[in-house]
């Protein structure tokens, strides 16, 4: 959480003209530790004297707001196809009227997950393919990809543990669930094993210092 | 108006195992007489013993209207993309909950305005591309495309008088919008010209009943 030394942003950002934007994605299952990381990297951006906004969808946007409002009240009557839409539109509105903004005055933007997770739980859930879950994030952003992407990696019974301290053994319904969160685990690696300049690989098991120390190195390097 | 006749749908269904479903879109601009025409066909066809079901989005299902409610209530305020997308939504669940499961049940289906009016406005508009707008209809609707489209074709100016009997000299402002109704009236066209056999153009400056004659001959046909 030191700010000074060569990974120091600030010494980065020294001397050039106007600092650049950076959009910074935190990846991975429930538990994993992305609000935790998400939060230490804006403690140490904004020690050393940037401007972070740190959001998430439907990021208080209040039409997102009314989107969220629509899918969360109607789960489970929604037509597949237009829930997709509806996440789809909450992201465009949610990147065009505060993302892009943000990215344009020259701040990091650090965002608590984006396209991946609608991919790979998509994936892991099998009604809508991949591709077009992926294509239709894209068109509604006008193809923003994040610059980073820190992927947590973590197997889904410790994260688990991470949200519940009650380890009581799993019944069927929660070994279902499980299934699934493996299936999500799998196909954020997937998604990260083909882009591998995009995305920062972490064993989330490890201590969060060590986390933190790993993504602030990543971020320093794209800042320099 | 009469439902006998060579062109009786009654009798075109006689002897056949089941009715299969229609599905029938008038388009054109705004008082050219959509609702006019859908009307008188779906009298002929109720009057031959067939189910109708008219409709138009929101068509009355719960989410497109709260879908139809935010789009209202933020014009102005939405991104682009965001519109379309949430247009897309109210599509994709309207055609999945009602559109669909009445043509499995053989009905016709009688929709004022679908993915033309959504093509030749965005068209005439010129902020998102025909394409994608078209594309992501067809995805939103896994799709399903009419097997008739009546495009009911007419001047705006003469459009406009049917609507507003009041033909006080146009001010700037409504000749912008006159240039813009003849910008959508051509999109209409062009889309009718790429797909002859799905389309039934009609001069909608003749009277309504030769109207609905043309309109009956070209759907007796196909339910023969
Ligand atoms: N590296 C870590 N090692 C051990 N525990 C951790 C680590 N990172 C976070 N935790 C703890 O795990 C729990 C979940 O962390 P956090 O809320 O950051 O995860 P998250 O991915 O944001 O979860 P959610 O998906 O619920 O938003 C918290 O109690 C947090 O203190
Ligand atoms: N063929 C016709 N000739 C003359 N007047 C007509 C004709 N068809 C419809 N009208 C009249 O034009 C007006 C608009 O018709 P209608 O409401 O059917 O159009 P519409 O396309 O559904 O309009 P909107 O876009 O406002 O829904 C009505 O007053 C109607 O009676
Ligand atoms: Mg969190
Ligand atoms: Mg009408």
């Amino acid at each position: 959480m030191t700010a000074g030394g060569a990974s120091d942003p600030a010494a980065a950002t020294e001397g050039r003209p106007a600092a650049r934007g950076l959009f910074v994605t935190f990846e991975g299952g429930d538990g994993v530790g992305k609000t935790t990381q998400a939060a230490l990297l804006d403690e140490w951006l904004t020690d050393a004297g940037r401007t972070v906004v740190r959001t998430r969808e439907p990021g208080g946007t209040e039409v997102g707001l009314l989107i969220r409002d629509i899918v969360l009240h109607h789960r489970g009557e929604i037509a597949p196809r237009a829930e997709a839409l509806l996440y789809a539109a909450d992201r465009a509105h949610h990147v065009e009227t505060l993302v892009r903004p943000a990215l344009a005055r020259g701040d990091v933007v650090i965002q608590d997950r984006y396209i991946d997770s609608s991919v790979a739980y998509q994936g892991a859930g099998r009604v809508l393919g991949r591709e077009e879950v992926r294509d239709l994030s894209l068109w509604a952003t006008g193809g923003l990809l994040p610059d980073v992407t820190v992927l947590l990696d973590l197997d889904p019974a410790a994260a688990r543990l991470r949200l519940d301290a009650d380890d009581k053994p799993f019944d069927r319904l929660e070994a279902e669930k499980e299934h699934f969160h493996a299936r999500v685990r799998e196909e954020f690696l997937t998604l990260a094993a083909a882009e591998p300049e995009r995305f920062l690989v972490l064993d989330a098991a490890r201590p969060s210092h060590e986390l933190a120390a790993d993504v602030r190195a990543r971020i320093a390097g794209l800042l320099a």
